[in-house]
């Protein structure tokens, strides 16, 4: 959550260093349900980013289940697409030894993986590394740490063969245990081709539910979830659509258990091949989603919990972070919120001098209108106010024009790990709205709750007023100081020079002050 | 338009050279309504951008069509504003020896124009240099072709001052003449403070013509007109908000005579204060407008033409482009349309041997379906194929996920000069579908006509198959062959190396082709 450090050392935010070259980290994770090769850039202490990828349905852990053995079409499938990967490596030059390519559960357990792997290095050039289910733990409880503000609780990780659950403590991983519950093995075990029986659900949630009961842990604490992985994914997408809720992205859904529920509905009163027609459900895992839902349903049931949470980072970042951030031990961003907005701010290339003063200024009248008495200072608030000074204006990267609105469309589209969807609305309508128009919370209305709206108008005023202070982009006003009376409020500018310009620029959002906090705006020069 | 050698060398297209700094430029334009000062950053040979901009309506021209000089509050605000521009220059690390500080018609015609530029220096240091009427029309005129296909027609400048038109023979500059119409000017002369009457519109109207049908040339040729400023950009989107057309800019939209008087209908409703109120008109314009609008009717008349088209770009642009396109004499880029589509694609940072080789395959299937008389080829259709397929994945530098929507979105934000609304759609449209989903006009229907449908999801269709061809992108499928019969086109596909996964990848678009085209599609080796 936000932490004081976050808000408070905004004139320390740095620019990138322009004499850092841009590292390129390729992940190729052989999943049971997918192949995924995943580019990482990034440029060390500045900024990181997803910059390519290529996916495939491989289902490499298909028919598994009842064998023991990867099928010989299942390995002809995954040979081609990892040759397809290493030639698409070579293209892009990257070396076929600095590839991490990671098998899982799927491959971990298959009776004939030897062969694979040899077959796999034969035909492709990549050495084929086999995570331990430890392993795969670890990464995925990084990925998971890094994306959220997961303190205390677990990092649930159900991929299409395994089941991985983290025990979190003051952000550090302390145990881990690891369950064949993957929905491509669940759904063979337990389901039907096509329709799925109560009975058949009601057994597998009932296996899931003993074996994760297990961890006891798990069940005693009753802890915060933060889930990764695929049906994590797909389930908060479908949550989201059921809901009618706006959707830029799963990350930091919270998906309560009703709403759960209604998906698991959804999807039982369907064939196994028209699962995919539920809104949010990719087609391409609509065979497996309902026993993958089902473990989740488990999970809530032995902790006693009533949601999780998703992270769109897992595994594969996992990998990628213990690099970046080593030697770090273990390798976690010391705030992941404040570490999300730099990330976006530098990714684009933002002024950081002027948006670090923006954010001063903006967060001066925030703490002297709290003092003042005009309004009831809120951390959470502050903070969103912080992110969305820093990032006011990335949207230049797009097009000068309109670049309120495209600030806004970067913010939603590249996400901020660690702040929920309604936050990151928060801070996109913020950004939206620096420049120009009245403050709503216009189409993501249906993740705001009571007095959103009040806070969304007050703190998009105090950006614009901050950016009006430093529209020569010199940082000539220095800092203010806040009094104010019962209809008016007076904000005091410092500066060693004349300051007739800011003054000026800050007197025409009398009108936009007086709404938002119901008194008259005055600057004055001490 | 389309010509031969933008499509045919796209194996020639290269990327921006690394070892190449970014240069920024700086222009600060004295307009009779706004004072702009505008940054544009670029690498020659490579991208060119305007990075940044502060606009102040300084209304420096007000009261001067009375007086013939400048008053003291207007000089007064204009000093002060000049000044922010200096100190922003200076925050931003921008010599003021650099800056282009250029005044028009408003202070070149002003009885006190001597004394402004003393204390212009004086105050921020800033030289300003005061552009002749001849070098006004000639900057507009190189804004104007740079960002348009004008080959033979004519530009009109209409600033708050004065109107520069511009003859231009195989895209040369060949005359010019300007006059003291500018909106500010006709508005003091013609309108009263609020309504505006019948009549009086009517005396402005028929002083307008008279005054450019002085330009013999202009009343005879009927020409093709490119129209640059501020009205015309107004007049443009309150005439798509009229029509109710999607608006993503107003770049090479065509005002047609019916559409402009509409607006002028709307404008001429209302009181001077409440025209900022018709929507596309800024508030800040609303008691120019009218006046604007009516020298635009004027010069139709005139011309005995039925329509304008818009350009974004004007005489800021001239200037910048004189300098980034010198040694060019005159400094004009080669093909807009060509150099557009590069410059976006750049300036996104695609990885043009991908992009342009999905380009060669692309291409390659659009002529082999022409001969093989499966569809009619069409200039216009290949030439957005091209462009669509060079910018396809510039949406990563959003975010990987959803490229292809990011891509639409900046194809759509950061426009695409010298092609219409229309042809940016159906580029922004095929960019959107090269992965998947089914192609359609969507909500750009309104720009669309008979058959556009058809040739955007035969487009899409044929960059969703280049695309797979190209999956490794390494260039694996050198090239491609078609032959047809009455149901079943074959693709054979050239290389020296294995191509089981490009086949493989091709062969699930079978249904996407046969829905396009009508027939199966076979993917064969030779």
């Amino acid at each position: 959550m936000a932490t004081a450090s976050s808000s408070s050392n905004v004139t320390e935010v740095e620019a990138a260093d322009p004499e850092r070259a841009v590292e390129r980290s390729t992940v190729i994770d052989l999943g049971s349900n997918t192949f995924r090769l995943v580019v990482y850039s990034s440029v060390r202490d500045a900024w990181w980013k997803r910059t390519d990828e290529i996916v495939e349905g491989v289902r490499i852990g298909a028919g598994t289940e009842a064998t023991g053995a990867l099928s010989e079409e299942a390995m002809d499938r995954a040979l081609h697409t990892l040759t397809m990967y290493a030639r698409f490596c070579t293209a892009s030059g990257i070396e076929h030894g600095a590839v991490k390519a990671l098998a899982t559960s799927a491959i971990r357990d298959a009776t004939n993986r030897m062969e694979f792997l040899r077959r796999a290095e034969h035909d492709s050039g990549l050495e084929v590394r086999v995570l331990t289910a430890e392993e795969e733990a670890w990464y995925g409880y990084l990925g998971a740490a890094n994306t959220s503000t997961l303190r205390d609780g677990a990092v649930f990780d159900l991929g299409g063969g395994s089941a991985q659950l983290t025990r979190v403590e003051d952000r550090h991983a302390v145990e881990h245990e690891s369950w064949r519950l993957g929905a491509v093995r669940m759904t063979e075990r337990f389901l039907g081709e096509e329709e799925a029986s109560k009975k058949q659900l009601k057994a597998l949630r009932r296996h899931a539910r003993e074996e994760l009961a297990k961890a006891t842990w798990f069940a005693e604490q009753g802890p915060r979830i933060v889930a990764i992985g695929g049906t994590a994914r797909n389930l908060a997408a479908a949550a989201q659509r059921l809901g009618d809720l706006p959707s830029f992205g799963v990350q930091g859904h919270v998906v309560g258990r009703e709403a759960l529920d209604a998906v698991v509905e959804e999807l039982a009163a369907r064939p196994a091949s028209k699962r995919g027609e539920v809104p949010g459900i990719k087609p391409s895992r609509a065979d497996v989603i309902l026993a993958g839902a089902t473990v989740f349903q488990a999970a809530l049931d032995v902790a006693g919990s009533d949601a999780f949470e998703v992270t769109d980072s897992g595994l594969r970042e996992g990998v990628f972070f213990s690099s970046y951030l080593a030697p770090a031990d273990p390798p976690l961003f010391e705030d992941v919120r404040r570490a999300s907005v730099l990330n976006l701010a530098r990714q684009y290339g933002a002024n950081l001098t002027h948006a670090g003063h923006v954010a001063k200024l903006a967060l001066e009248l925030y703490d002297g209108l709290a003092e003042a008495g005009v309004h009831k200072p809120d951390d959470e608030a502050r903070e969103l106010l912080w992110a969305a000074s820093i990032v006011h204006d990335i949207g230049v990267s797009v097009d000068y024009d309109n670049h309120h609105k495209h600030t806004r469309y970067l913010v939603l589209s590249a996400g901020l790990p660690g702040f929920t969807p309604r936050e990151v609305a928060l801070i996109g309508q913020m950004a939206r709205y620096h420049r120009k128009g009245t403050p709503s919370p216009g189409r993501f209305a249906g993740y705001m709750g009571n007095g959103d709206a009040k806070l969304l108008t007050r703190c998009a005023t105090l950006l614009r007023l901050a950016e009006q202070l430093e529209r020569s982009r010199d940082q000539l006003v220095e800092s203010v100081r806040v009094s104010a009376d019962d209809d008016r409020v007076v904000v005091t500018l410092t500066s060693s020079s004349d300051l007739c310009v800011a003054r000026w620029s800050a007197e025409r959002m009398a009108d936009a002050f007086a709404e938002a906090f119901g008194r008259r705006l005055e600057v004055a020069e001490p």
